[in-house]
């Protein structure tokens, strides 16, 4: 069976955090709404879920999965159930409570990542509130960002650097490369001036990177490059 | 065994979703924070945890539940680990992830409308920020608002308009019942003027607050008022 990851064609977004623990897994899947209308695909098939009403339970928003009968959306509740399923989480019961905090703590600041350039309205351009923008940037490169990482940081040490949870890889290591990742993206000024504060997530990062099924994933044109529509945008002047 | 809830002792605030759980549970529990200093708590035993260097699973913010040995936080997180203790979850898998989807969407609501007064910075007071609210708030009333509680009156009509999931009140029903209350207090215009579209959700909300030990809870001290240090807080220039 394939399991159908429905999101936004044009961006990382949310979605990035399923698609890469799919990736890192192996999984068969088809990220439908980069696929062709002509085969039922595209943003089409992705609406057709949004606005049915008929589904048992309709997701809010994308991203969501199809895995058999089920459809199940929030990234982090994607995640925990497809984490004892691709071998993402630890056999235990308090270890994936343990993993799904960590993910609902990346949610959170992925949240607040994406408030910096839409801290009015999501139904505006960032244009229409670029004035909040700048404000909101501050205090988030100043206050937010450190309490964030330096709380990610001080996870990894406690469990002995490796990896954040237990003895193995985790969707919460994929998460940490990919916060990582668009926070360098997004504010290269803030992370050179930042990120050797948190030398344990940056090795992380790295070794993630290099990971065969990641690196060959971060090669193909699957990975869609950063760009402005997504969470992590790079705006000079929100950024110092 | 006593669970112990660790949440600011003078606000709602998100430990309310807990709070109500337990409560309508009639779950043994201490309000750590709310004890006396006297007794080993307070908001320092609160601190202590925070603060902690060994805590294996240390919380990134309150609220978080100590269980014997389990420290768990993030509030969705803590009701998927009290729904099965306290018969607040269906039984079935697909009936706990599709719970736990609907929290999280309640969390997401949460965020934003913590965020209409705070939509720059927790750091600064909302006097710093009240021309950035004031926008912020207006979309939140017209946009945001409609479309979370048309959610989420969807969701209930779709399974029969008593429950939002099965056939038994779960953690959601609860925090429909907080949402409501929160945004009546909050935003008592805008709601005497968008409720009628919500009927379901209303009558759940009254349902709830007449369920004996919810009502018995709702008139005890225990039950902190709303007020403008909390999630949801009333300030007349930002409702319309």
């Amino acid at each position: 069976m394939a399991y159908e990851l429905y999101y936004w064609p044009t961006i990382q977004g949310r979605g990035e955090f399923v698609r890469l623990a799919l990736e890192e897994a192996g999984a068969d899947y088809v990220d439908v709404a980069r696929g062709s209308e002509q085969d039922g695909m595209g943003v089409p098939a992705l609406m057709r879920v949004m606005q049915s009403e008929s589904a048992k339970h309709p997701p809010f928003a994308p991203p969501f999965l199809k895995a058999r009968e089920a459809l199940i959306a929030q990234t982090a509740n994607i995640l925990a159930y497809l984490g004892p399923r691709l071998n993402l989480v630890p056999d235990d019961e308090p270890g994936r409570i343990w993993v799904h905090q960590l993910q609902l703590t990346v949610t959170d600041f992925v949240k607040e990542a994406h408030d910096t350039h839409h801290p009015i309205a999501s139904s505006l351009y960032y244009e229409d509130q670029k004035p909040e923008a700048l404000r909101r940037s501050a205090d988030f490169l100043t206050v937010r960002l450190p309490k964030y990482f330096g709380y990610f940081e001080s996870v990894l040490k406690r469990n002995g650097g490796q990896w954040m949870v237990g003895g193995a890889i985790s969707h919460v290591d994929l998460s940490m490369f990919q916060i990582v990742a668009g926070m360098r993206y997004a504010f290269p000024k803030a992370m050179a001036g930042q990120e050797r504060a948190y030398p344990g997530l940056v090795a992380l990062h790295d070794r993630i990177a290099v990971r065969p099924r990641i690196k060959a994933y971060l090669q193909s044109p699957r990975r869609i490059p950063f760009n402005e529509k997504g969470i992590f945008r790079h705006y000079p002047e929100l950024d110092r």
